[in-house]
């Protein structure tokens, strides 16, 4: 079988959030060493893109719900005959926990609004080339600090997100693992479905790399289109591509 | 001797963008062989960077005169006695030819506003997690081709603008080779300077780590003032402290 591509779409305006801070806060976490050169300016772009987030949307309030309505639907499955509850059970309590954990935690970001260093250096970050040595001395300086003492900084930083980043985690595990990927045909480079469900929230879209194509997805709830477009634009799409999809709740 | 910081500091408008310029070709230069994970974000985010800066300043035409300025400087010192005029004249010729390959090539970026992907990402890449692959299928589609074919991509966008990068390069490198270092005594966090010419370009500062101190620096051309700024804030400046400075035109 030939190497797929997996793309994932947002059904709804939650879950688009969702997606982007899980995106950014991977990227945190995967810089935070600072071991290899590039890592910093990754690392701070995306810590301040996850904080231009949080100040403009109600994610603790909009995630300690959608929790609570997941563990609602595990805790129904508890009834079906045949379930391993034992799992189930594990998966229930674990939700719990993570929710208690976000919700005695401050507001995430409410942090950093507090940390002058970030401060300084957050206002510059949107500006072509404003991290240049000139313009952020204060940067400078730190970037030249010890690792050990740049790694410590960054633990504190991280730590303060972590309550979200790991109730955020747990919920996309779980509806990524609630719909199995599907085959389909995609005519002509088009494809179009109704969800049947109001609850949908993720669409899961995998495609063979050999078709040198990728999806431009629309979609809300009930239904969504997938528009396969080839990379090269001189070429065509193929009028048949077998593609697979899992359409999340 | 302990460990030293060199800050740079331009002393004028042109310096300022060729700092700034060489601060992220060299990014864009590090991050080129995209065979760590995060490199492909500092290789997309400084080149774009670079992009911005060249359609909002004439880099080129302030460079082909800057570069016969300082030519015009280096033949002068081949009529002193006892210098190395072998040396000199290779620094001539090279200068020479960057001059005339920076000359015949195409205004730089202008290779950027053809190229559809490129301009199909970079509108995103300001936007707060803005390439999550959602946002950006066509980018989730590139990230996923073989190494060797992305590698050839940023070939190709990095040689249109290597005439500007190699003239910008041997520009800086004589300029800053222009001034020795030498030390001098900042009293209470402060000093100041006459330059002493109205050519003053480039001001280097190194400090010792050990002082946990960064300069703010202001200046222009003919004057420059220096406050040191305690790292931690709950610290005082020491009364005393000794920095090297070259003040290069």
């Amino acid at each position: 079988m030939s190497a797929e591509t997996l793309y994932e779409h947002p059904l709804n305006a939650q879950v688009r959030v969702y997606l982007r801070l899980e995106y950014l806060l991977t990227q945190v976490r995967n810089t935070s060493s600072l071991t290899e050169a590039p890592q910093w300016q990754v690392f701070f772009k995306n810590l301040f893109d996850v904080i231009d987030i949080l100040e403009h949307s109600q994610v603790k309030r909009d995630l300690l719900k959608d929790l609570e309505k997941q563990r609602d639907r595990l805790e129904a499955w508890l009834q079906v005959p045949d379930v391993d509850t034992d799992q189930l059970r594990a998966l229930v309590k674990e939700s719990q926990q993570l929710q208690h954990a976000l919700l005695d935690s401050p507001r995430p970001g409410l942090f950093f609004s507090k940390d002058k260093f970030l401060a300084a250096i957050r206002q510059r970050f949107a500006l072509p080339g404003g991290t240049c040595s000139f313009d952020l001395p204060v940067l400078h300086h730190w970037l030249n600090l010890p690792l050990e003492k740049r790694q410590a900084d960054v633990l504190t930083w991280r730590r303060s997100l972590m309550p979200l980043e790991n109730a955020l985690n747990f919920w996309l595990r779980i509806i990524r693992a609630s719909a199995p990927m599907q085959s389909c045909s995609v005519n002509n480079g088009f494809y179009q479905q109704d969800t049947n469900t109001e609850d949908a929230s993720l669409l899961r879209v995998k495609i063979a790399q050999a078709y040198n194509a990728f999806p431009l997805i629309s979609g809300h709830r009930t239904r969504f289109a997938i528009r396969l477009m080839p990379f090269d634009e001189e070429k065509e799409i193929a009028p048949d591509i077998a593609v697979s999809l899992a359409i999340c709740s």
